[in-house]
């Protein structure tokens, strides 16, 4: 299509690796341009999930024709490496099978299964820990209330008593459903803050950090800039001055599992009220803390200055699409002021659903069955990880660990292993900003079920041990 | 709060009319305010369910203490006038009381009840043609799918399978899931895709038309340029050259409820495939066209050109938050990208209950209801208006009718005396982007009951007769 757009109009939907295809060797582009596709899998540039660009954008990237990287997709999707899902494009299933025992007779019989991975980043919920039939009783009674006829800029009141009641029982923060906007999850809502904000104001984020948080700063036309973190996370004495806004994640650092110490804390908030800066608090696993007592929440400490973010993805699941800011006054207003020019409403279907669910003790039930269960599940990766040599970084808490590893050549050796054995892990370094300055794996141990977990260790043991 | 907030920040949430202080008369400041603010709604300028700015803002905005605001809010709300929501601030709830007949007995010794309007604005859906147990049955059925755990860009296969029989049976677009994305509604999907078009690109709107959709392009940074519309729709001839996009309602424009006619559907798709803008379908209404057969979507005559949106908020009910869009594959890639790149993502709660609604013909059922019950309310409408003596303009379809009024003096009379009664009417002034060129109440028949609608009609009769 002729015309104006965007130049973000057909951009890759991931970023390739740089991709060299040699015109003059024997071998076709297509078959050179699919190997070169396989190899970014090995290496872990390319994992499970990935979506990979349209054959027209990488024709136009790489100079070819659409013919060869429509015959290399074919490839690929022929061998089961990609696959091609109606409506989404085309993802990245497997690695290339690695060197296999001989099928036994019953598999050689069976129909090839579809190869599955078992997936061990960062970031899922724990759905095995949820009572099903909890669950089913929050959507029967989600569709007592009368269906509703106009618009909902704040979300529902049922939904925002919940979140009060949560806050205050499990995060120690005594709010008003009046402080309380419903969002659509905390990435969404820190996208709409950051649109609030005047166009080129400086926004420090955490180095590593949460990309996807740092996108949504970015393409809300601000200008971010990295800030380290330590074992004590971030660090406050390096944020530099003239700042609109500081994003952090203090509950459970992410990716590091460090938690904002409390002096730091305090540091930050007295910090924000004399420059006059907002902190977002993303209370990135908050809830999921089985160690120790947690700390205040910097919107507890700094309600006037602080705006906190929530969020029944990871503490539920991604389904409900819900989650919820607490914000001082005027922040709320400027929030709501631009949904009400046009702008996004928090959806109220899943608001529903989670007002029901935590309305009869559901949810209190559900953070106790899931904070066993993950307590119970970080001992056997701290297990597996330990008898492989290995240590742990990052507090007893959440649902991730960090496992250092010496530098980002092991860092890719180790997932791609794992890879070629079905198991999925993240490297440290796609959790930076700029350049990488550890190599580690983040290792998530919240979304599989508790036998692929157990299987999936056995390999984390064994990659770990001989990379 | 200190610091580089956005100029929007603390805002009124409605543009208020210039509210004239006296300083130097006998009245006090807040019993002035007060008076102002009841004369508002009794010219329509403020109506039930807007909501004030706070107590704050306004002093800033008056240039008078913040007690002078409050006193005047607390006067208003002890009257009844405005009510306090608990975490969304202070909404207009009723017009000052006219002169009313002497309580009964029975009534005098009740408490009395809070003031209720009926709302004849337009936009809101039939909810007393859904049928419950169809609507519980949905619900049950979406708890079926296990939870999801990972992120979703494009909307769940079930939905969008619902939504592309929907779109066959009911709107003749033959489409395929894989050109389908789920969205949040169609205005949170207009904003999602003016914000892939480049900032200060010009995109043309139709005066009058859908404000909050006006608002969305401008919030994206576009230049909004206005065209005017006839009984044949959008005046395609008075598009002006360099658009990036059209947006525009021709199934049933709003608010005048014309129809884009057959030739005019043609220039446009030919003019954008020649100029190469994008055509963006707000497809309000268009499942409620119940005298004649619809006219060709724009999308099915310009697949490359259009975008299509439509929404279950009108159809069903807002509560979903679930609506679609139709495009090609640049402009379906430009939305994912920017939903990947931080974005919202499209709830799947409501999803879930809207392909459990469409899955077993409830959702075909539920449309044949309505349309009986729509034409059956729009008949009445117009025997009301006719014995009126007024006439009623806009195609036989959709959920609301326009009757045109003199001047504007009229208009207002006729919204305050309705008002008055209890019955909120809608003028047309409000959905043009300049000085409205024609006065009338955009009168919606959708939202009450009929008992409401009845008792309504004979209101709306006599202000129509003696404004």
């Amino acid at each position: 299509m002729a015309g104006p757009l965007s130049p973000d109009f057909g951009r890759p939907l991931v970023d390739l690796p740089p991709l060299s295809l040699d015109r003059t060797a024997p071998r076709p582009l297509a078959v050179q341009l699919a190997d070169a596709l396989r190899a970014a899998t090995a290496d872990g540039t390319l994992r499970a999930g990935d979506r990979l660009p349209s054959t027209r954008a990488l024709a136009t990237t790489l100079g070819v024709s659409r013919t060869v990287t429509s015959a290399a997709y074919d490839q690929l999707l022929a061998e089961g490496w990609a696959q091609g899902r109606r409506g989404s494009g085309t993802y990245v299933v497997g690695a290339p099978a690695g060197p296999r025992a001989v099928p036994r007779a019953a598999a050689a019989l069976a129909p090839r299964p579809e190869r599955t991975f078992v997936d061990l980043t960062a970031g899922t919920p724990c759905v095995a820990a949820l009572d099903r039939a909890a669950w089913r009783r929050a959507w029967r009674a989600a569709a007592d209330p009368a269906p509703d006829i106009g618009p909902d800029f704040v979300g529902l009141d049922a939904f925002r008593g919940v979140v009060v009641e949560h806050l205050l029982r499990h995060r120690g923060l005594p709010a008003d459903p009046a402080d309380v906007l419903a969002t659509g999850g905390s990435t969404a809502a820190i996208g709409e803050l950051a649109r609030t904000l005047p166009a080129g104001a400086r926004v420090a984020v955490e180095e590593p950090g949460y990309q996807r948080a740092v996108d949504a700063l970015r393409d809300a036309g601000l200008d971010v800039t990295s800030v380290p973190v330590d074992a004590a996370g971030l660090v406050v004495d390096a944020l530099p001055s003239g700042l609109a806004a500081v994003y952090c994640t203090p509950a459970h650092q992410y990716p590091t599992g460090s938690r904002l110490s409390a002096a730091r804390r305090v540091a930050l908030v007295e910090r924000a009220r004399a420059e006059g800066f907002l902190v977002l608090e993303d209370d990135y696993d908050g809830e999921l803390r089985y160690d120790v007592a947690p700390l205040p929440l910097l919107a507890a400490l700094g309600p006037d200055v602080v705006v906190h973010f929530g969020t029944a993805s990871k503490l539920l699941t991604p389904t409900l699409g819900a989650g919820w800011l607490v914000a001082p006054p005027a922040v709320r207003e400027a929030v709501l002021a631009a949904r009400q020019r046009g702008g996004g409403r928090p959806a109220r279907a899943g608001q529903r659903v989670f007002a029901a669910f935590g309305a009869h003790g559901d949810l209190a039930r559900h953070l106790r069955r899931l904070r066993r269960e993950l307590a119970g599940r970080r001992a056997a990766v701290v297990a597996a990880v330990r008898g492989a040599g290995r240590v742990v970084e990052g507090d007893a808490a959440g649902a991730h660990v960090v496992v250092p590893l010496p530098d980002a050549a092991t860092e890719r050796a180790v997932v791609a292993s794992a890879a070629a054995r079905d198991v999925r892990l993240d490297g440290l370094a796609r959790h930076y900003a700029g350049a990488p300055a550890a190599a580690g794996i983040v290792l998530g141990y919240a979304g599989p079920t508790g036998d692929e977990l157990e299987r999936a260790l056995a390999v984390v043991a064994e990659v770990l041990t001989r990379p």
